[in-house]
């Protein structure tokens, strides 16, 4: 298989697990800045479950295609910075993913034979003269300046190491798919309380007149949250194509005591 | 009335209700990115109270003089996506704006004999090849490709569709202004506590000797907070011409027990 | 001494106690476009403890270095606004600096001799039409279009007013460093919960075999953070050069109860 060139377009989307407090992502930006000055800088979401990689992976995997094509993407959520962790990158629809190798990215490279991914190694780090990082922030000593090597096209993504078709899985389960049934789990909740599955539409196609349970409750399907009255509850196809529970003008969050890990399971209406 | 041409800056600004869990806000700047690359991209604040637009239409309205003239301004606090609310373009002062029909916008336009609004219709949707957006995200969907065509003036304000003088009023009464008294209430709480009025200073220049009551307390106005101890209440003018109630090195709203609603009075001093 | 000429890389950080709820950072970030529109805007961080400068200036002076040669570093924690405190601006290792004199610039210049600190005066304002600032917000009125001003390279630093030796001290004091000892506070919490010291690496360096005291708790050194079972503490050099406590995937805030302010000791192991 011969890569296509990467043709960066100077943005760099950057997601964590920092959350606001302290100059944590600023600094990241400004690592990036010393080596390419017209980066574009652009936050995807720093208020991912602290050490927990899926959430972040998730998000990445959703959003990449609603930036341009030649976008890198950093991704730092990273409980095993400093020992021997390794960082991948993934080169995907004309994208670019720069993340831990923890399961992070997994969602992306299902078939490391159709998308190709590269272990960074030495010779790189050397080049960058990225060899002293700190031992606990990776995100600032080696991603950010790894991504800027990418964004500004100096590099390519696989010039940053040997090919490989061995990467940590997602810590996050597939969703369970049988002939009337599709189990998965509540992966994040936004702002507003609405909890967001791992179940993709593609998965409930062949279930007639679907219904969505979680805790003891089974709720109806809608096109969008007007669609029920304020303080009732509606599942829904989001706009990230995923299965949603929400609540009008609610928290489904807080009406459910639901979050992060709950399962949800789709069914066809009895 | 002609139009003036509206001559963009390049610099958009977004402002909602969508917190910072999840991708909601990067992936409308990815949007935006992807159509037009060069655009500036500043968040105004996406701490609104979810799903009422008059917090984030009072911030914008108060802002908006701050940025260059010929920005354009997001805005999305949408309980209604995906319904048939509609989507209005107003252009005022140089500045244009642009959020749903929900009454957000509705105190810029006091006068739309005067201020020029116009009406998202169909053919600009179909130019730009927006008529299938997802139900439940127009923020990414619509408004963000339609801002990217105006701030990068490929499209004129006007050409979204046709001028209209019907929009939705604010769900905030406007404040209520006798001969010594004027009323109006708490619309934001800013981090430190401090209680902002919907009461502008103009309001008030007939009132000497001004107290502010809220609650069952007076306050007495002053310049600025370093003018009463830590711990004592004043009232004042603040920096986006509004009254104010704040508490010095503390929180207002704390102190007072009041907060987004809360009745401000504003009367002479006895 | 000759001060070299500044020659600003266009980019701006800002830092402030503002938190995200509200415009007030993108309003200072409008009005520099105002003045300067190719400015690149870089948040450091705006959740530093709200009155107190000593946090904020404990970021901003461990983390420009991380930025470009160039850089202008605003910095807004401001109790004193609108009354007669002052602003000045401090010239370090080719960075600019501009915020009150309260003392949150203080630990970038511990000799004005060798460090170049500028008092903001009259006739600058004037030049730059500052004269009527708002009695509330010189972030946005005051500190934003001098920042402007200097990124642009239309003015250096000097030439906002003159030379001064006499600043605003710290309202943090200085570690205590003994034979055996020694003692120093937190500073600041990370969204990890990890506790970040004013005990800077050089400091300790003479104390064998250290160990950290928190509380009665007493905490071994170690490299990084996996270098324990998650729910053991650990502290560390972090990658800002300070002593910092932690715990395995867990909050030390939350596991010793302490937070900023909070006595760390460094010892040599009994």
């Amino acid at each position: 298989m011969t890569i296509p060139a990467f043709s960066a377009s100077g943005v760099i989307t950057i997601t964590t697990d920092f959350g606001h407090q302290g100059p944590f992502i600023g600094v990241m930006k400004g690592r990036i800045l010393q080596d390419f000055r017209a980066a574009t800088l652009i936050d995807l979401t720093h208020e991912t479950l602290a050490h927990w990689p899926a959430e972040a992976g998730f998000w990445v995997s959703r959003s990449y295609r609603f930036f341009p094509v030649g976008t890198t993407h950093i991704a730092v959520v990273d409980p095993g910075v400093g020992t021997d962790r390794e960082i991948i990158v993934i080169v995907r629809d004309g994208h670019v993913f720069i993340a831990p190798d923890n399961g992070l990215l997994a969602t992306l490279a299902p078939d490391t034979h159709t998308v190709s991914v590269f272990r960074v190694a030495d010779p790189i780090l050397a080049k960058l003269n990225l060899q002293q990082p700190s031992a606990t922030f990776h995100g600032r000593d080696v991603l950010a300046p790894l991504a800027a090597a990418i964004a500004s096209n100096r590099f390519q993504p696989q010039d940053v190491g040997p090919r490989t078709h061995d990467i940590v899985p997602s810590w996050l389960e597939d969703p369970v798919k049988s002939a009337h049934q599709v189990d998965g789990v509540v992966v994040t909740v936004d702002a507003f309380g609405n909890l967001i599955s791992n179940i993709d539409e593609s998965l409930i196609a062949h279930i007639e007149n679907p219904v969505a349970c979680v805790g003891n409750h089974s709720i109806g399907f809608k096109r969008t949250y007007a669609d029920v009255l304020p303080g009732q509850h509606l599942a829904l196809i989001n706009s990230f194509g995923v299965v949603e529970i929400a609540c009008g003008e609610g928290s489904a969050a807080d009406t459910l005591g639901a979050g992060r890990g709950a399962p949800v399971k789709i069914t066809a209406t009895l």
